[in-house]
Formats: C-alpha cells, structure tokens, sequence
C-alpha cells in the first residue's frame, strides 16, 4: 500500500479498497468537479398503482431488491443501541449465503457486535461508517478483510450525492410508515425522533425498503422520507428495544471539574459577546454540554436575551428552553431523549433537519456555518489546536466522527474537555489521529483554563479584560504533563497496515488509522 | 418536419427544436433508460460562511448566474395572474442585450402577455409551459420562433429530472425568505399558499435565484424551498398584485345546469360506493368543482362517512371539510383562496405537496393513482372518451395541462362537463387535440346524463340499480349534435407547420397543435 503525506503532514493511503484516494490539502482547498450522481430512472407502470408496496418479509424485499454477493447496504443509528433490524438484516444475508457486502451504516453501536461474526466469516467484507467500542477495536486490531472509511454525517451525505459511494439497498428501520414507503421516526412504539441520516440513503439508492413495526393508513404524515423514494415495506413486530432507542434519562454532569467547564463555556460566551440577542448555537448531549446549556440559559434569562435557534441533538433541556420563550427555534439533527421526540412531534419550531441542510461540505452552503458557537468534546487536541475524537491515545478507534468535523465550520468552535482522563492528559503534543485541523478549532476550555487559538485576535481582544483564567494551550499543557507524570505513552502501531482512514469533509483523506501492534 | 403516426394515430414530430422525441407508446408502454441528472457539484467554500448570498438586484444576480444567449430559465406560476417578478426579469434580460433564451415556466397566465414583444423580438425563443389566453393565440398563430411544448406538472417534473430539459438558471418569487435562501410561500405580503412548482427547480437548476418581498432572519420555516439548493437572494419591494395571486373570491356556480351535474357527480359517488370511509377525492376550484365539494360534504355528512385525505387545489369549501373533520388530511398541491393559504400555514394536517410526490409518472408511484376519484374539466371529450383541455374545437390554443394528465390515473377519473358550450358541443366525434387517452377516462357527466367508459364494466355493474341518467356516450353526443346544429366545424390548420406538442406524462409526444390557417 503506497502512502504519501498529505497537507496536514499525515500519511495516507492513495487507493483504498480498489478506489482511488485524494489526499487532504488544506480546509476549502478541493475544488470538487462533475456532477452529482443520479439514479435509475423509475417508471410508475412498474409500481403497485393504489401505491401499496407492503411484501411480507426482509428476505422477500432483499430477494426482489436483486440482493447478490459485493453490494453496499446502507442502515441509518437513529434506533441507536436499541437497533434489532441491523442484525436481523445480516442474520437474514448470512442465511442467505450472500458475501462480501460493504456495511454502509450512518454509524454504529455496541449492539452491532453480533455482527463481528458475519466480519469474520465474509458476509460483510468492511465498514463505512463509524466503528464504536467492540468494531473499532476488532477493525484496530486489523480483523476486518477491507479498510474502514470513516465520514462525518455531512461527509457521508457528500459521499453518496457525489457518487462516492454508490448504495444497492438501502434498508431504513422507520417507527411509523404507510404502505406507499412514507415514513417518519417522531411517533410508534418505537419513535426514535428523525430520519435524517437517512435521508441520503432514501434519495440515492437503487433500491429503498421501509421496515416498519407501526404501519398506518396512508398518508404517514410527515414524511421525514419520502415513498415516491421506496419500493417495498415490511412489516415486522418490533424495531428494538425501545428503552435503549431513547434514554429517557440524559443527565447532567455531577463532576466538579465537569461543572466547572461547563460554567466557564457559557461566561465565555458572554464576555465575548457570542450571547447576543438572536445568537445561535449547538451543545452535543454529553453530561458536560448539557450543564453548559443549562447555565448559558440562567445567563440569558438574566439578560434578557433570546437564541433565533439552537441546534439539537436535542434534550428535555433545549425543549425547555424553546418551550419557555429562551430561542424561536429548534433546528434538530437527532433526539437524544423523549422530551426531544414529544417536542419534535408537537411543536412546529422544533424542526427536522438533515446532513443535507446541516452538514453537506458539497452543498450551498450549510447551516453548519451560520451558526455563532458550537461546544463539542474530543479525545486528544494538541498543542496546535488539531483535535481527535476518534482514537484514544492507546491508538484504538473507538468511537464515530458524527457531526463533529462539520460543526467546525461554525463562526466560534468550541472544546469542552478535562485536561485529563484517568491521569492520561487530553492536551498532547500531537494528536494520534488528526480529525480536525487546528485552524478550524478556537477555543480550548478546560477545567484548568482557557486557551484561545492565536489565529482568533478577534476573540482574544474580547475578552482581554475577563476574569476567566485565559491561558496559552502550553501552560496548561506543561502542567497537564506534570500532574500525569508526562505524555502519554505512543501506542505501537504496524504503520504498514492501514485499518481505517478519516475522510475530511469534501471527501480527502485527512489521516490512516493503523493496526495496533499486540 | 418529419412527422409519424403514434400508437394513439396522431401525427406528431420526431424532433422538435433541434432535440430527437420518442412517440406515445401507449399508457405504460414506454420504459425509461438511464439515470436521473446531476447538477454540478458545488463547495461551502465557494459560498459565504455566513450564509448571507444576499445580492443588490435580480440583474446583480443574473450576472453572476452567467446569463447568457441561448439558455433555459425558469420560473413558477404561484404568484398566477398577479405575478410582476416574470414580467421585470424578462424586462431585465431585454435590456442585457440577451437573446434566444428557452423561457421555462411551471405555467403562464394573461399577465405573462406582455413577453409578446420579447418573443417577437427574439429575446425569448419559444415558451415550454402552458400558453393561456394571449401567449396561446400567439402561439397558434404561428408567431413564435420555436416550437412550444406542453407539458402536465408531473410531465415538468419528469423532462426536468431525467435530464430532458435542463434548467440554466431558475427564478423563484418567493413570498418569504431569509438570507440563505430558504423559502415558503404561506406567509408574507404576497403569500400564495405553496411552491411545490418550483420544486424540481430548486432541485434541479445550475443556479438558483430567489426573489423576495419579505425577507426574515435565518432561519425561514417552513423551507419549503430549501436554501441549501440556492445560489442568490434578491428583495423587491413587491412579488405582484397580491389580489390576483389569491382570488379570496372562489364562488360556486350558480348556472342550473352546471349545479345539476355536480349532483350528479356526488350522487354517482355516493351509489357506486366510491365514498366510503376513508376514501380519498380531488376536484380543482372551478364553479362546478366546488359545488360538487359541497354537494359531496352534504352527503359525507348524512351516512357519517369521513374520508382519509382530499387533494387540492385547496379552497375554503375543502378547509372547511378538514376543520369539521370530515377529512384527516388536505394533501394541496396549489392554494386557491386566502382560507387555503391560512389553513396551510396554520393547521399541520394541511400538507404541502409537490409535482414530485403528487404527479412524477418517473418515480415510484405517485399519489395521482392511489385517489379512489378525481373530478375534473375538458374543453372536448370524444365518442371514444379521449379528452382535450389544451385547445378549443376552433383549433386555438387556449390553456395548459396543469396536473390534469397526471390526475387520470386516480382509480375513478370523471369529467364533470356541459354537454355544450355556446352552442357548441363538448362531445365530439374525435378531439382537436389528444390530451388524455380514454382507457384512463371513466366517466362522463354532463347535464343530459352520465356516460360510463365500457371498459369499467365493474363500475357499470355497481350503478346498476341507480336512479342516474346512466347513458350511452353515442346517445349524449347524437342529443347534443341535434340540439347545436350538427357537429362543430374543423378548424383549418396548416398541417404542414407544428407550432406546439402535448407530451405525455413519460414524455413521449401525444399529439401536435398545428398552425391556425387564418
């Protein structure tokens, strides 16, 4: 395998899995060319004219989707580690003897390590798409016969309209559908809130099958995906289980350090002004970023201000905040608990978006941009301001990209982390795996300090007279490293064996996630 | 011009405007190769971060569109006969000095006469899009340069997505949007209810250019236009004449005869069992139309029966049906009257459709086919239940397709209509024009009484006990001839020149409309 170094000074592979690879070069550097890919065009004389598409199992709808051994299959994680159809989707393949399919998922969860047998056996060849806990480590430890490709959502979105990926049948677990294949995941047994990560899949591949557990007289209204996209439903008893769909208890930090840093996010964002009237912003779900919004909203209650939107990952606490007046809108990438879900079904400012309108790099722009701050964690950020969230410093990938590359490109960037983790520092000399580039990442806030990128004179002008411990990135480095005994140690990594790559948000390849050496 | 006889034994071209056509093959007999379009792959870092693509005017933004000689531009026709955005962008492209533009718009009204001169002038080269009224005369008379070319929505949506026409640059009016480009029609100064029809458009253009008369901060919801698909934002100080968008005046007819026949229709559903709960219905807003509605309503009432949804063209007969729960959906494709468009805006059970969920004969199914019935107009219906709604028996070119092509594939298709009209008869023994084939046309009513298509020997043996005019459509047609006078005479056509075609709904030609020998 022949690796060159790309922009960023990371080795990458030029060709994965037979496909030619464009190394990294810069943030905005690629200019894309051609055009996005179509699909074959479909005529009603071949549809069920009273628009019933209901066949009676998965393995019918595979069979007449034209199953065979090398397709892509594409599931969506909005049933996150509730998610029983992923698996009854490949014990259906494996039974069917099918090899060699390309796991395309939108991301996974530990419950998808009933799959690492079908990994094994070569029912599925290789993942695209995230590889959480039990597959990051079988595809670290160089298991998995093809090389990973790991996208953020709006990547994943860019891949497929750019014709990147092209998908065979795409396979989209939906809580309440009609027999013609519209579908919505904010209401049923087993309502997960939206389907947008799924919405590429539904526009783009050849084949689409709803799988419902909650199928209603048509229309199925709204239709966060579209029948006039679908050609077969099924009906089955259950989509997962439903207490693991939604948590229903998303909790905030109880950990002094953890409050802490949130409370130094949200008077940063006062003191630098980001909290104006009409501002806009985006806190994951983590226990940390929910104490943030929590005590950004006492800020704004004081003052008086209102959010035009915040965008979700949405919770019981950005409800409140639409329900109480405290912002117009709720722009929602995915419900992270059944607050979310209630609010998405009953409120019309608590809106449906998608990769496509949040996250697309190859669009017309995106809501990612617009936005005036967005808080977000990481594994490692070195001194530089590069960040991980994929890889540990043991050099396991762990965990997905998500949207986190594409909230980069918000106006202020955002990392809410611990200095140190069971007495292994965050803040490193160079990041194991780069994700994001240090230019797109502006402040740092730690339970330590704070430390501003120096490429943001904006900012450090600001907030040259605040109280909080403003910091330069070293300082709070050095003493990271001294509490912890010094770095971390370098995992050992056969640099010869790529396991997975890190695709940048045009499509490049930013970085190679190697096998570790045991 | 080589012409040939097609499957329905029309003569019609096999090229047109320089570009190869496929002749109708018969309903469903033509299957469609290839892939839909693309459009050219675009990147955030070409847009502004900000997500402001604000520009200073509609020239400002043609400019950097790259208007040029020779390309396809597009507009919609929400804004109906109060639309003033059409006519000052042709004034626009007039002034630049810009000839030979292709002008594509979902339809045209009698305001869109003053393109005339344009069209004289060479500014624009022909229309593809309904010509009404004066731009039809004009038309007819063989005063264009190019040929025209009907089409239905569907078929719009259709030619647009498998890349038949391709959209250089597309204007929307839009009566609200923000900055991004995100865009709705139900509210704002100049609301008009929708914009389904600039859909594929919005979709589909190189660029796309939204004009506005109310312009509110990021972000505009609904986006019935997604921002994410637009290049430019332009604010006028007006879209038009917003009493000639909406009427606010739909009123029932009055005439006895055209009230009789929408008993007729209500009572012909109502025995032949097509109203039963949860059936579903479309009728458009014309006098007849709407007192079917009511009649229908009167009855629904009587036997308790509700249906499941209703498609509009939305007026306030159909709000009212959905407020007294008569219907748990309007699924509206256009809104007719101001009540349509506050029902829209207000009530989440008033659903915003478009040309592609409704109508697109090149998807996977539709909605037009799964309506138990549809009630609609012509100008011509023949012995042989072929219809015409394009030209007059004096051979002019008068009016547009609309949806009404696409709508014939509902399981019930009627055709409320006068037996004749100024002493002219509406059934005839062959149509000027072949707009709809009669296999997809099952009933006529008309004030002498109810013709059955013999096809429908299942709805013929369902009426059979009815107390309804049920006729012969060769005895109706013997009545009427006797009572006007014998048959109308033909119009006298130079058939050696096609000025326009009527495509059908896979976009195979249907039939050509000769010039008028004046």
């Amino acid at each position: 395998m022949k690796l060159v170094k790309n922009s960023a000074g990371r080795m990458v592979p030029t060709q994965i899995n037979g496909e030619k690879q464009i190394p990294f070069m810069g943030v905005g550097k690629y200019v894309p060319k051609g055009k996005t890919t179509g699909t074959p065009i479909r005529s009603c004389s071949e549809f069920p004219a009273d628009g019933n598409k209901l066949v009676k199992s998965v393995k019918e709808a595979l069979i007449k989707s034209g199953v065979k051994d090398g397709m892509t299959i594409s599931t969506h994680h909005h049933l996150r580690n509730g998610d029983v159809v992923t698996n009854m989707l490949f014990d259906i393949i494996h039974e069917m003897g099918i090899k060699n399919i390309r796991w395309f998922p939108s991301a996974s969860f530990p419950i998808h390590s009933h799959l690492i047998p079908y990994l094994e056996d070569g029912t599925i060849s290789r993942i695209e798409g995230s590889m959480n806990g039990p597959l990051g480590r079988f595809t670290s430890e160089g298991k998995m016969k093809g090389i990973g490709v790991l996208r953020s959502h709006g990547g994943r979105y860019q891949a497929i309209q750019d014709g990147e990926v092209h998908i065979d049948i795409a396979v989209i677990a939906a809580p309440t559908a009609d027999s013609f294949g519209n579908a919505t995941g904010d209401r049923g047994p087993s309502a997960c809130g939206l389907l947008g990560f799924a919405l590429a899949d539904s526009e783009y591949a050849d084949k689409v099958i709803i799988v419902t557990d909650n199928l209603v007289p048509f229309p199925c209204y709204p239709w966060q995906i579209q029948g006039n996209n679908v050609d077969y439903v099924v009906q089955i008893d259950s989509l997962g289980d439903t207490t693991k769909i939604v948590s229903g208890t998303t909790e905030v930090t109880k950990s002094p350090d953890r409050l802490l840093i949130a409370e130094y996010v949200a008077k940063f964002m006062e003191e630098s002004e980001i909290m104006h009237d009409g501002f806009s912003f985006q806190a994951g779900a983590g226990g940390t970023n929910l104490a943030f919004a929590l005590f950004l909203k006492e800020r704004m209650k004081a003052k008086g201000i209102k959010a035009r939107f915040i965008r979700g990952g949405s919770t019981k606490y950005l409800v409140q905040m639409l329900e109480e007046g405290l912002t117009d809108y709720i722009l929602d990438g995915q419900t992270f608990d059944l607050e979310g879900v209630r609010s998405m079904r009953e409120n019309a400012n608590h809106v449906n978006t998608s990769p496509f309108t949040s996250y697309n790099y190859h669009g017309k722009g995106n809501f990612a941009s617009i936005l005036d701050a967005v808080v977000l964690g990481a594994t490692e950020v070195d001194v530089k301001f590069n960040a991980n969230v994929v890889t540990h410093s043991d050099g396991y990938l762990l965990h997905g990209i998500g949207g986190w590359q594409n909230c980069l490109f918000s106006k202020c960037t955002i990392l809410a982390i611990p200095s140190f983790r069971d007495r292994i520092p965050v803040i490193v000399d160079q990041v194991t795996t780069l994700v994001g580039p240090g230019e797109l990442i502006d402040v740092i806030v730690t339970e330590r300090g704070i430390a501003i990128n120096p490429l943001r004179k904006d900012l450090l002008r600001k907030i040259k007279n605040s109280s909080l411990p403003i910091r330069k990135i070293e300082d709070i480095y050095n003493e990271v490293n001294e509490i912890c005994g010094g770095t971390p140690q370098k995992p050992k990594f056969d640099k010869s064996k790529v396991v997975a790559v890190v695709k940048w948000v045009d499509g490049t390849v930013l970085d190679s996630i190697f096998k570790i050496k045991v």
